[in-house]
């Protein structure tokens, strides 16, 4: 029984004594003592898949401040990795990826090696479950469909999706193809997942606010939807968050439709509109401005405050609305969790 | 009387026949002839500053296109420029600003000089009036103080805002200077828009999206209503559009407390949402996706139907969720244009 951890209680709707506390890219550039084991290991796809180096960092915040749960360290794009597509992640440049363009470009990726080149992680989610505290959750991940196809296609980040998106509205056939392996795979994946260990999945749509809405419905609502479906029907108990940044009101849909135990919010979100449109269903995580936890002082205060004034009478975990940013000072982490754990509900 | 412009008929929430269509930076970079005129230009600026050129481009795509409205050529970055902030434009790089800092860097910037430095605007207006066709209104714009400041305080556009939004936690009385000194700057550009004969105005929040709640209220909402409110003071009947882009249901807080006539969305933004949420007390404009203006074809078709069937029967203006992109082939700005205007109520 997992009952004496925090967040399961809560994706469980149950209430308990302290707001359980996580942050997206905890493990990460912000610690020294990441950067060190970053500057040993052979890459940044090298540090994903040695495991002794993943579990490292992966408990390297564990060690240091009382954070609710641990996510494995890895990366979203392990999947285009595994599919066959080469990805290089280049310091200070961020991944590159030889693009898949076509429906010609698909037969490059195969499903054949996907679970044994993914191993690794799950060796990695195995040893990090025997070495956390008893009252910490470990999460697995991956990306949602949309996103990591736009990073498959479009060969870098931080573009406008111009190439994603017009594959998408000129070819749905033959892009659609592209989305439905990725439906596949990542469904395999996060089984793999959790039967390597993981209690809960957090499933990142980065890039699903770019999308209009009838897009979104079809290349990210409901291939999202399918994986969490397909997850579900072997592992019914594991809970799910999803994360599907910049959607604003759309959020409703993702309550609706879904499927999931959870939904993430962005920095963005309103936690007003929040609690009365999404909490009497759904858990809520979030959604502190990164911005503000590198700031630190009265604004980190009265920003977090804000949050659990308006979401901690419900069912909710406190996290930021977006990744942890690299520049953030750890003591300021320290002092975040402290305020969330004192929170009186 | 203007009774007969449609776009001012549907903000003063009376029925037309047809729906109203335009397109922000219609006047731009996928018309030849916009190019041609740029290329002859001293800079962008001096294409901003010299009526003659800044009316032609103006009129370009009301020449070529049966659109309801023109928006006077110019920049949100002008402000910056006319308060004493060095700007320039460079080729495939976007505006180049010298940052503003802090404080003691404000002293560097005065209103003495605003009125006369955007004359040249002004004066653009009242010519471009005097040639637009009897059924098409004209646009004056300006940006929301808080995406001007993040463009003068980070010197560059698309950077993660981490050094506007770190002055705006750490010393929120000294950025409160300069949002104060950017609402009375904007607040007089727009009236000298309208009194040189701008019959519309839209406020650009371009950056408002990666505010969290508390943030936006204060340092978006709050100073985009003052302009308003100033605005209005002065000239009561002139229509104002406020576009706070990416701020998902905040929408709904601009629609209770921004005081403007209408709010233009963007492309995330779900029509049956605004449609519920918005229209029945704003006028809604928007917000096909520029990628499928650009992709053409079958998924043009489906997504402008999609907006149609939802809002079409409200008052709303066609347009899209953000600027046309420079890659849109004009054809396909005509092809929409038919498919709008012959949209049945």
């Amino acid at each position: 029984m997992n009952s004496q951890k925090p967040i399961l209680e809560t994706l469980q709707r149950r209430s308990t004594p302290q707001v359980p506390i996580w942050l997206m890219r905890q493990a990460g550039r912000y610690l020294p003592e990441y950067r060190a084991v970053r500057a040993r290991a052979k890459g940044f796809l090298g540090l994903c898949f040695t495991p002794e180096l993943a579990v490292e960092v992966t408990l390297q915040p564990i060690r240091r401040f009382p954070l609710d749960a641990a996510i494995i360290f890895s990366d979203i794009l392990v999947i285009p990795h595994a599919l066959g597509q080469p990805v290089t992640f280049e310091e200070g440049r961020g991944p590159v990826l030889e693009p898949i363009r076509s429906g010609d470009d698909l037969r490059k990726l195969s499903l054949e090696r996907l679970a044994r080149t993914l191993t690794p992680v799950a060796t990695a989610i195995a040893a990090v479950r025997r070495e956390l505290p008893e009252n910490v959750a470990l999460f697995g991940f991956a990306g949602a469909p949309w996103t990591v196809a736009s990073y498959m296609v479009e060969g870098i980040g931080g573009s406008d999706f111009a190439l994603a998106k017009t594959w998408a509205y000129r070819e749905p056939d033959s892009f659609n193809l592209l989305i439905d392996l990725l439906v596949d795979a990542t469904s395999a994946y996060l089984v793999q997942q959790i039967e390597a260990g993981a209690e809960i999945l957090q499933i990142f749509d980065s890039w699903a606010g770019v999308l209009s809405p009838p897009a979104l419905e079809r290349w990210a609502l409901r291939p999202t939807a399918e994986i969490v479906r397909r997850v579900k029907a072997r592992h019914p108990d594991i809970p799910i968050i999803v994360f599907p940044r910049g959607v604003g009101a759309s959020y409703a849909r993702y309550a609706a439709a879904c499927g999931s135990d959870g939904l993430s919010l962005d920095t963005g979100v309103s936690p007003e509109w929040a609690a009365a449109a999404l909490q009497p269903t759904m858990t809520v995580q979030g959604n502190l401005d990164p911005l503000v936890l590198a700031a630190g002082g009265s604004a980190l205060r009265e920003e977090a405050t804000h949050i659990l004034e308006r979401l901690a009478g419900g069912s909710f975990i406190f996290n930021l609305g977006h990744g942890i940013l690299p520049q953030t000072p750890p003591d300021h982490v320290a002092a975040l969790c402290e305020l969330v754990h004192d929170w009186k509900r």
